[in-house]
């Protein structure tokens, strides 16, 4: 197999056979796709058939991977930001030699197959992110670059460089259009991150059609503006020219390259090429027998010829550069051995050691204190305990680090100097915290791509409000199972003066409605303090904090074993004990605790029993035993909750009566909104004492 | 008040004496600013007193409004995007002679006062939009400056040009690093939208302070990326400067422009100017004194001195400016009357008179075909009775046109030719359908824009799941209370293949949540014609109408005037009405209302009477009287509910037992996955045995 030698050498002097091959190995790629979208008549033919050429200059002569350890760490990372190409991703890990076998390419869409109609990181082997939500795959690769370029800072030394690999990306013109590109490319440019190489499909077609009425960038222009590298426009259906330009884009000293490379959306289909038709349908039993001819592919469906696979076939080539990179973190391992065992548990993402213990001392430090701060600077208090100890911890705010108090004495800004460098302080310590200027959506997508890679632990924040503008890369991180942490401060109409605009009503149950996300609304230090623990140790969901602005006092508790699981008994008024049973729970989150516990205490003198539940965390609370949940929140006894948001969320606690919020709130001083909509512990005593009448 | 003569002029010329007057009445800004933030002791004067040189020579020079009609039709538009400089726009509407007097300017954020923290339309006389969320005012600005467009090729005849003003934004550092700003400068480079002018408060800082480690594009670049000309950088403290440019942007045949104003923050403030400290909070009374003297302006706080307030007032010119109009426009209605009577229709938003009969023909059409159609399709079946109907109907799609099926035979594609002229079809028609291109956000709050010019009934598409890319401004259309629909295709599990980042899981009732957003999951042709028909006529609130890709049967029905009261009983099975009462009630939206029939049958020959509800719109059925509600659900009936998506927001119904979907879905075709998740007749039967079991 004459090409496989050819690896990561400079193209210009391949010989004419090699060019052959290159054209068939292309064409396996367009004759999967469009074979598999066939048999599943569904899917989208036009990407991989546009890029054939492109994965093979890239995938057959500059990514290093190993396809029989697809978690190798130093592998080059792949993203296909154009998720919808999902078939030009299998095709290329089946053909090179990943655990992908015809099986599952002849499944494509089925239930459970490997093959998802979109590619997902979990499923299949080889895929470093889920994408087909457009613009997030190029975000999550600027976050898997800046991980990379942190990472090698931290851990490289002289003479022994064990973290060292590229972060390539497709992506096509729906990427491009898309705000979040702009927000992760500028981003990207501003950090300097050499090592990133986007590699644009360029070929004129989006859905609608030829996308001149609607999309009219000049997009080398653009990213110009940003600080790239930008090579082309040059022929995508060149392989030579494309291995070339990746070859100068691996050489960028200090920007992220993007190459402009002009193609046809489902080239090789007579009919259907450069059409919008190529997108997102099967090409029909009948135009695929003409692209076959075409192409000059005569094999059967799902049949690649032998020496095509021996042609594709990386894993000689990814055993080789795997064990050569085992050698050198075995020198690293005998030269510092300290460092060497913190990179294998940072890789892992395993917490230290001493974990618990700082969890521990931290909450119960929190509870000798009970001091009356706001739960964001609860937050800080609880990171400043949590970033010393843990160095995986890696902050951001998106131009709101007074606000959200995201960042510690142990994290430092993150910086870069003119040459691309990581900065060092004065103590020598590399930035953690990022400021990421205001780009929601971007961070959010970002802190996905930092978790993905690997090695650090991703947190950031912004207020709550504006969880809207990253909404669908909080989900992304949940159906990808990731620990990423985002800080939403301000989350209520207490933030006060800033008005409706900035106040959350919806946002707190809105959140909770997204599969395996855990959302928490501590009352105080101590419950601040255990949602971070929790969070942290999270390793297979994401977590949002929401955190007042306002202070709250600090909630009285006998213990703080039980706020881990999301809710618990806060406080039994004194003749329940006696009694056995309280009349009423009122459950409240967050800083309507306070307002609990008030109205506790007002129906006490009428002789009402009350109890009341802190409830943080309600997809905490719902993971817990039946026993558990019954023993804090009893049958039979009415349940009236208190939240400063919506109600329609509490109903399935089964409440007799929900003090909420359904309007947009009003600009105005804090404690004058409390007042105005209700808020206070009079009327929660009067809510409970009319739930309590009927 | 030499100054008021030189409105609208030149100002290369202006006298010194006019220089100084500008100085000062700039300064009328700042200490205004300065002062009301000192009072409310909340709020940002570093964008008033950074942009109140620019606000001079535009709100002075160029601004064509009326202050005593702050509805006037043909007014330029003026948008803060920069929301948080709240105290600039309403300083410049005390000034200029709105009916903002300065006790309002007094009660800066306080509860009901005209001066929100944040600009909010219908609240403050002069505020075209709500900003504060970054990057959504540019782009409201680009859908206003794309109505005037539309509508001026639309009424304007030669010789009588009726629809003629400009779109001025300001807009700062925050609204160029948000993603949005992307999608929606790109659009109004494409749609060659020559009229809208923005002004850039290039200040370098930004809360985290200055830009620069986070920030880097070459901003002039970027937006002669998108086509835009490009203005600058120039001194924005240099009043002349500004005004030349502002002129020089009106000149603008076929590109909208971008000022790149140099400005300090807080200019003005010797101790806060150029600081981030400067952005969000009050300077303190010692530093206001301090300014105070740095500026020259002696006068007590909230003191303006007469000669300034004379040479601010706009009424004369303003009035002068509207009787002008006015006048065209009694030349107008003389020359085409029925154009101006349409006009005059548009300009208030009411509907034709034949609304009510083409509603009624096309939802009885409907009922009578009972066709077997995807609701999407059902969607484009009214929609092509609406949009020939109604001509302000103005349609488009996120790049999923053949997906959304939003465009009909009535609304041809909107194209602009080379001198940025609206292109007519072979029928003259101008197009109705916009290709929004892969930007959902940016569509989205578009969509607001125009629909706050007025004119226009704005609609578009795209998938379900990508409502979250869009979410803030769907919100900001419920909180600014306006007719704005969208149309999410795809909306549960039933896309199929396309797999989890494409299913809908949590959207829907998510959506529901957002307060004064109404949202409709019809089941059928008829309950998609009804949802359309009252999503047309609520003007004071959007509507989300969330439709199936795959087939759905008409659901059989006794008539159809309850469907718009958003619940109603679909069926009831032949023995409820000797027995009375049925003994459980399903509640299904959208595709699940076949399951809940079909259910019904099944428990049916076990002799166990259940009703169907089908509610469409939850949002809707919460707002019929409770007489109404009683009689769909009556009490003591369990109810039992079924829809595709998450089971939390059903309880509120107080149900006994949902059947939903609480993890993502898969990718597989959707018959497979309805079985998969549960979504089959048996298990809905199955579902109400066990809860009549309990």
């Amino acid at each position: 197999m004459s090409l496989l030698s050819a690896a990561s050498t400079p193209a210009s002097s391949t010989p004419a056979a090699a060019r052959a091959d290159a054209a068939q190995m292309a064409n396996a790629i367009r004759a999967l796709a469009m074979d598999a979208v066939q048999a599943a008549n569904s899917g989208h033919p036009g990407a991989p058939m546009g890029m054939a050429d492109i994965a093979v200059a890239l995938w057959h002569r500059h990514l290093r991977h190993n396809p029989a350890d697809p978690k190798w760490f130093d592998r080059d990372r792949f993203v296909l930001s154009n998720g919808h190409g999902s078939m030009l991703v299998y095709a290329l890990l089946h053909l090179t030699g990943y655990d992908l076998p015809m099986q599952e390419l002849k499944n494509f869409r089925q239930l459970h197959s490997k093959t998802a109609g979109h590619p997902e990181v979990g499923v299949t082997p080889g895929v470093e992110t889920t994408t087909g939500p457009l613009g997030q795959g190029i975000t999550n690769a600027v976050g898997m670059a800046l991980a990379e370029k942190l990472l090698a800072a931290e851990f490289n030394r002289d003479g022994h460089t064990i973290v060292d690999h590229h972060t390539y990306v497709f992506l096509g013109d729906g990427c491009l259009m898309e705000g979040i590109s702009h927000e992760a490319c500028a981003l990207a440019g501003a950090w300097k991150l050499n090592k990133l190489v986007a590699v644009y499909d360029d070929n004129g077609i989006s859905i609608d059609g030829q996308v001149t009425p609607w999309f009219i960038d000049d997009t080398p222009a653009r990213f110009r503006a940003y600080g790239w590298n930008v090579i082309g426009p040059i022929d995508g259906h060149d392989v030579d020219a494309v291995d070339r330009a990746i070859a100068d884009a691996r050489n960028s000293a200090d920007k992220p390259t993007l190459v402009v490379a002009k193609t046809q959306i489902g080239k090789g289909s007579p009919n259907r090429v450069n059409t919008a038709k190529a997108h997102g349908e099967a090409l029909g039993l009948e135009e695929v027998t003409l692209t076959r001819e075409a192409l000059g592919w005569p094999h059967d469906p799902f049949v690649v010829p032998k020496e095509i696979y021996g042609a594709w076939d990386a894993k000689a080539s990814g055993r080789k550069a795997q064990a050569e990179w085992e050698a050198r973190f075995a020198m690293y391992k005998a030269a510092y051995p300290e460092l060497a065992t913190e990179f294998a548990r940072r890789m892992k993402g395993e917490l230290p050691r001493n974990f618990a213990q700082v969890a521990v001392d931290a909450a119960v430090g929190a509870h000798a204190k009970a001091e009356t701060v706001a739960s964001r600077k609860a937050s800080q208090l609880a990171l400043e305990a949590f970033t010393a100890a843990l160095p995986e911890m890696l902050g951001g705010s998106a131009d709101l680090t007074g606000s959200n108090l995201t960042n510690t004495k142990s994290t430092a800004p993150l910086r870069f100097d003119l040459a691309g460098e990581v900065k060092r302080d004065e103590q020598g310590r590399i930035g953690r915290h990022i400021n990421y200027g205001v780009r929601e959506f971007g961070m959010a997508a970002v802190l996905n791509g930092i978790a993905l890679h690997g090695g650090y632990i991703p947190y950031a924040g912004t207020f709550l409000t504006f969880s809207d503008y990253s909404r669908n890369a909080i989900r992304m991180a949940a159906l990808m199972k990731q620990r990423v942490i985002h800080v939403f401060t301000h989350d209520s109409i207490g933030l006060g003066e800033d008005g409706p605009t900035h106040q959350s009503i919806e946002h707190a149950s809105s959140l909770r409605l997204i599969p395996n996300l855990d959302v928490w609304r501590p009352a105080d230090t101590a419950e601040t303090t255990v949602a971070w623990a929790v969070a942290l140790q999270n390793t297979q969901r994401p977590t949002a904090l929401l955190l007042s602005r306002q202070n709250l006092p600090y909630a009285p508790k006998a213990g703080l074993e039980d706020i881990s699981k999301g809710g618990y008994v806060l406080a039994e008024p004194a003749e329940v004990g006696a009694r056995g049973k309280p009349r009423a729970v009122i459950i409240a989150t967050g800083s309507e605790v306070q307002l609990a516990l008030k109205a506790q205490e007002q129906l006490a003198q009428d002789g009402i029993a009350v109890r009341v539940v802190s409830m943080p965390s309600t997809t905490t609370f719902d993971r817990q035993s039946a026993a558990y949940k019954t023993e804090v929140l009893p049958a039979g006894v009415p349940r009236i909750a208190v939240e400063a948001g919506v109600t329609d969320f509490w109903w399935k606690y089964g409440c007799a009566a929900v003090v909420g919020i359904d309007t947009y709130g009003e600009s105005a001083p804090a404690n004058v909104l409390f007042k105005h909509f209700g808020f206070t512990p009079e009327n929660v005593a009067d809510t409970v004492r009319v739930a309590l009448s009927r």
